[in-house]
């Protein structure tokens, strides 16, 4: 029997189950958000590469497959201004340009990302919840968000940042552990001291803060989900358990290889996008190994490496995606939709409430 | 209500509750080992540093302060061989040295830990359980052990591990996640790549192995006890709660610093032993900072260090000190007996179990 959500689980976030789906941007759709939200889930869509018009394209789209609450993310900061000398790259992507037939890489001319309009056209669109990573919307920016009521979490990968988030006025923090697969959410303080598990993590802003925690990093089934509820997070975010859902904009290769890398084979790293990420061990970060601090500031790094990255989609070679994943990824499942995901998470979060209470 | 313990933990080690009091050598007591396993927990002591002497010593008092069940633990590899120059190790602990009025620091001579004569000394004492780290004992050795009637577990910090600890035939897994104080039990495979945190270590090792597993890692209290329950561990390994134990061999400004000390100020450090382990960020660490390929191989940097950390102790001095502790440092108690936090934790389990129950 499914036990009844805890009643502040429904008011906070207006979801039946513990779990949200984690705003991977480029991965996510608005049917892999849509199908999440309509079972129960809370469905985010990461936002970040997209222009304004875009954004108001993908919220719609969304409001059209689910009347439920859903969640969106933008990056608030984490843009980079470190001099490089671009010789590394391109010398890299030269290589691999010419393996994978593509034109001779060029270094991409320094650009703004928009935040200001993309928040403009969120906060126009008024999605239930808004997310950010990498640091914080300034206070006039939050202001605006809650007079449009919208439901704000941020990113914390410290207690430092956690309280930082919570006077900067979120409704909710993200704890990310160092588990977590893509990008390192660290805003404040060094990447290195940031990396927490989540078991020490969770407690430790539970204890902190006086918001809500959602826990994340590591997290790929029920067992997961009942252990972060033990240590005091009200819910769970989860990216690379989803994946593999039929609605995530994900290359074949990269859903199957999750199931064969075991944490071992799961790193950090600066190579795909200029900042820390975790995803899965290929050629791509190998070719970078011990030189990962020439790689272009983000995004710029990420815009160098993005032909390539299409090129290596379409043609399923692992070699050089970004095949990003946590540390939980061998726990990843056969490719389904994103709806009987959430019936299996949800009854296996019954059997992992019975484990520990020996009925 | 405290619920009846599941029948197959009193089965397999033969307590109440599933607490692991971890055997970090140096730090815990015969006093402290019956202190735990007279509360119903597991006891354990470190003797990886002791003569097959203070072993059969130890192993007497703890039987005169416990008719339970006790864990006695021993390095079962992991002595370095690498060629190192002596010159960083010896400049660094002169200036310490000469501050703390200690003598000129010496190049210590390489020596032999007897590790067969430990062995001997633990089958001829029959603890009833024997853990070991860094490696595992020799096919004869396991088989003399189980002959014995002694129940064995190693430390896993990889699938990998896990796999081959079964191989060799223990009657459990530790799963050391990346959260873990002190020393790193790595033993196959690059340590950088083994930091698994246990929200993601613990089910892919419960989901890999025959053999029930033990879960350690930023475990600090009753939450993260039922947590690692639900991820498929049959106990909980805790090291860095107990240090503030009023039995533990612990300075009481490590006791102090622990609950001082956030998930970012707990690094791995080579410094103090040559080896990785987990600790609290201080001058020392500070000082190999970017060298710490220069230590000396373990076990000689942990001889070599040994003056200086015994002064600083007797000063009460945090910055000479290996100030080992987990990312879960900050949720130490104060200091208080052993049969007290025990008891806290117990306590602790149940309201954690309500919490994900929703009962």
């Amino acid at each position: 029997m499914v036990m009844p959500v805890t009643p502040d689980l429904r008011d906070l976030f207006g979801i039946e189950h513990p779990i949200i789906q984690a705003p991977m941007a480029g991965s996510t759709t608005p049917e892999l958000v849509a199908a999440v939200s309509n079972a129960g889930g809370l469905g985010s869509i990461g936002m970040w590469m997209m222009t304004p018009e875009q954004i108001r394209e993908a919220i719609g789209k969304i409001r059209a497959l689910t009347d439920r609450p859903f969640n969106v993310n933008l990056f608030a900061g984490g843009w980079e201004s470190r001099d490089v000398d671009p010789g590394t790259t391109l010398d890299i992507l030269r290589r691999v340009h010419k393996e994978l037939g593509l034109s001779e890489p060029a270094v991409p001319a320094p650009f703004e990302v928009p935040f200001q309009a993309q928040i403009d056209a969120i906060i126009e669109a008024r999605p239930p919840m808004f997310s950010f990573t990498f640091g914080m919307p300034d206070g006039a920016t939050m202001k605006r968000l809650k007079e449009a009521g919208i439901t704000t979490s941020g990113t914390a990968t410290t207690v430092t940042e956690a309280k930082l988030l919570v006077d900067a006025g979120v409704d909710a923090v993200v704890a990310q552990g160092s588990e977590a697969g893509g990008h390192r959410g660290t805003f404040a303080g060094s990447i290195d001291d940031a990396m927490i598990g989540t078991m020490a993590l969770v407690p430790q802003v539970v204890d902190e803060v006086s918001v809500p925690v959602i826990a994340a990093g590591g997290i790929m089934d029920g067992r997961g989900i009942v252990a972060a509820m033990a240590l005091g997070a009200r819910a769970s975010q989860m990216g690379t358990a989803f994946l593999i859902c039929d609605e995530a904009s994900v290359p074949a290769v990269h859903r199957k290889v999750l199931r064969q890398s075991p944490g071992e084979n799961v790193t950090i790293t600066r190579a795909f996008s200029g900042r820390n990420a975790r995803g899965i061990v290929n050629e791509f970060i190998d070719a970078w190994h011990g030189q990962e601090d020439r790689t272009l500031p983000f995004p710029l790094q990420n815009v160098a490496t993005r032909d390539m990255r299409a090129a290596a989609a379409t043609r399923d070679d692992p070699r050089y995606l970004a095949l990003w994943a946590g540390q939980g990824a061998a726990l990843a499942r056969e490719p389904m939709p994103a709806s009987r995901l959430m019936q299996e998470l949800v009854q296996e979060i019954e059997v992992a409430r019975a484990s520990v209470t020996g009925r």
